[in-house]
């Protein structure tokens, strides 16, 4: 046998424990700490948190939007089962069209990879959802050329394209753009599905918490 | 509109050029570096390179038991749906027991958590398998416990638990283990679903290729 932590409350409390430790959340409110925490620990680097960054109404805008039941669309299917139903605050749908049949033919149309495609099935009920991107750039930055031609805005983007191309750029695209849609990113080439579920889960957890 | 690459094969090759040019493969065979660039490109972090460790029939052990069918067996969903199917040489079943009904009762019997409780239904078809965690320490810990208590061995476990509590200890414990079951995994705290199921689509890869 060995020796280890087998409480999931204790292991949690230990992780958190440790996270507060080793990150300095000076300037952070409860609730961005909470999110940060949350990214932190799905992916063991406390050393991220200097390239959060984030929108000033990104946990109030994101938290509204869930208590009413915006659907939360995801960049991959990866995203969608790391999300934890019984924090959502509204039985928010939780929607990813990448595999829908149409994406296919979307992306050959338009010469574009399917997480772009992806995209333009989320049109008809992107206004006020959450979007939240865990591995795809060309989806994140197909979303802001979309919004940028006039389609509805999200209340919240959770933005964590992850890798060597466009990862980076479709990020910092997001935060110097003028579309005041408020969110939450990694700068740089770290990202992944874990942390953009965590994310979520963690806004979602606060929505449900204190509603 | 953003310039940006969109062609899927071009983001690839560029992906995969930038990796090859920053991360030092040398002592690397040819299967084993295309598993490394993998896992780098699903987290990117060249950097992380050091930090892997493996034993010498790590690819073979694996590429033959998926060529047999080997059951691929995941310590959570996120990790399931990171496997690209079409990739897998033998429609290998692809198995997570962690919602299983029974895990529940086995996790509150044992005083464990649900990871490692779901180990103990791995156990009849665990011989020669492929045991992937991109999760959970405790999963990691519970099925080395279990060899050594006699359950047969898989054929290959890629072991990527994360996190602050276990996740370092996990990985190094079978490191250290005599039980001389071929393995990759990643030193440390950093991990996750995206590097587990990284290493295992680039093994179903070279397991259908030289087919």
């Amino acid at each position: 046998m060995y020796d280890y932590l087998r409480d999931p409350a204790a292991i949690y409390a230990e992780s958190f424990a440790t996270i507060e430790r080793e990150a300095d959340f000076a300037g952070f409110d409860a609730a961005l700490q909470a999110v940060a925490t949350r990214i932190i620990h799905a992916c063991g680097m406390p050393e991220i948190l200097p390239d959060l960054s984030y929108h000033r109404d990104i946990c109030t805008s994101a938290i509204a939007a869930l208590r009413n039941g915006a659907p939360i669309f995801c960049d991959c299917e990866m995203v969608t089962h790391g999300i934890i139903r019984r924090f959502l605050p509204a039985d928010n749908d939780v929607i990813c069209t990448l595999n829908n049949s149409e994406t296919v033919d979307i992306a050959a149309r338009e010469k574009t990879t399917r997480s772009a495609a992806a995209i333009d099935l989320w049109l008809d009920r992107v206004e006020n959802s959450v979007a939240v991107f865990g591995n795809a750039p060309t989806a994140l930055f197909h979303l802001l050329e979309q919004i940028e031609n006039g389609a509805p805005k999200p209340a919240a983007i959770l933005a964590f394209p992850v890798g060597f191309v466009g990862a980076a750029e479709s990020k910092q695209a997001m935060i110097d753009s003028r579309l005041d849609v408020p969110y939450i990113t990694l700068r740089g080439r770290k990202g992944g599905s874990a942390m953009a579920a965590a994310a979520l889960n963690a806004l979602a957890s606060l929505a449900g918490k204190s509603k």
